[in-house]
């Protein structure tokens, strides 16, 4: 139903998981996280994802002279988190041939494992004139062979 | 590309718009306005327009007994938002005949109308006793009537 | 009980109110305003009162050089603001001698007037190089001038 | 210069610290952690000290029919936190003779334990008629022999 990402699997698949904790402030009157947390949540992963995968954290990309802002980002909300409840974030690179960067994210609870939440993200190339990148960056070329994705 | 809600007009379009300016605090490192903020420009909207057509605003849908949560969300970014930068949000009431309630809302910058970002939302009825509605609530129905749409 | 301002006005008395209007996401699991949600309604209050006083909003300290990190930061909470609540943010400028930007607020509910919360901020000057400054800088001593205060 | 605690030790000083990592969304445009975010950093540390001293978590404080609302908080800010710092919340239980609940925190730079801010919180009790509580409750004095702290 949502957006599907024009995948093209070309090599490894990179998936990283970072555990969270519900925060009070995070719940809303309902008593359940707000839906706006999740977009947090989503980016706790994609940073973790990029200390993890070395050459791709925030202070690379911009040393690089790129800033890569997200252009796109769907969440489709399953289950509840409530107050002090354990989660897991996964992130899972989404390989494609286009100059962007394509992520999913699975929230699992982790007292039951249940899917509370999925997602996904796409972010382009933008370089120090502020200008769209249509063509891969050279530092982005290199973290793929790096890791052995497309 | 993005989830098209099922739309089937009957009766009038519903329609509302309110203006925001950019907070200091929600301007990122990048200084543009963070992509996570446009939920809570969201639901400034959606506040507003339960608010204008009355029969909808969060203390009319709890005292019916239901709560509203948000089962599926979709942000396209457009152009950034700066600091100080005013903007209009637009809140569309999406008909469906489905027990669900779909907004389909755009943001523009107040100096020229650009469009910064569009976006969708679908919430779902819950019951006092946590369940799901399959069927639309009476109150709904009745707003429904009030303001003839389906 | 809280510190005082070292107080010596010299003129006028700078005070600005804007309204707000409590958002969903302000709320939290008790059911009233999250208390971290006042820091954000002091910022509303101080960039209102920048945009009233000409020559003191964001861009124009940006513009002269500087930058004016908040030091210190005080919160009294008196009484709840709850779901759709408006308030009134009062911001008054205090008056010191140092090279500093002291303010004073008060949010009160518009709905009978009560004081919900007070607080203070302090702000220092800190030029391109990124150092404290001792002396107030010439576009503030140019402000202060302009409204009549010290 | 702020508010002391009336402190009155009478046992055991209790102290907990919980790692932080600064995310991308709680820096702001002067590229340093926008000055509000440290009201969350203070309630991550209250949080983890509540579940690290048995008895006195959220769900068992609610358990117990009471809420603690926050009436007081006080931050100083002694240095800057940039993008993907890393940092320790240092919370302090400071003892009170009072129907109150007082905290101090301390906020240091992992890298070079720098200290970045420093602040203090005070809460009371409130019971489920929506009163606050003069005299300690019941969970509470037990809570306080269990840790040995007054």
């Amino acid at each position: 139903m949502r957006r599907k990402h024009n995948i093209r699997v070309a090599g490894s698949i990179l998936s990283h998981t970072v555990p969270l904790r519900v925060r009070f402030s995070e719940v809303d009157s309902m008593r359940v996280v707000w839906h706006g947390e999740y977009v947090r949540y989503f980016e706790d992963g994609r940073e973790a994802f990029g200390e993890h995968y070395a050459g791709f954290s925030y202070p690379e990309i911009y040393a690089s002279g790129y800033t890569t802002p997200i252009v796109e980002l769907h969440v489709d909300y399953k289950l509840p988190l409530r107050i002090a409840d354990r989660a897991i974030v996964e992130t899972r690179y989404i390989p494609t041939e286009a100059a962007k960067i394509c992520f999913e994210y699975t929230v699992r609870r982790a007292a039951d494992n249940a899917v509370v939440a999925t997602g996904t993200s796409t972010q382009v190339f933008v370089n120090e004139a502020g200008q769209l990148e249509l063509t891969i960056p050279e530092f982005f070329r290199k973290w793929q062979q790096r890791w052995n994705v497309r």
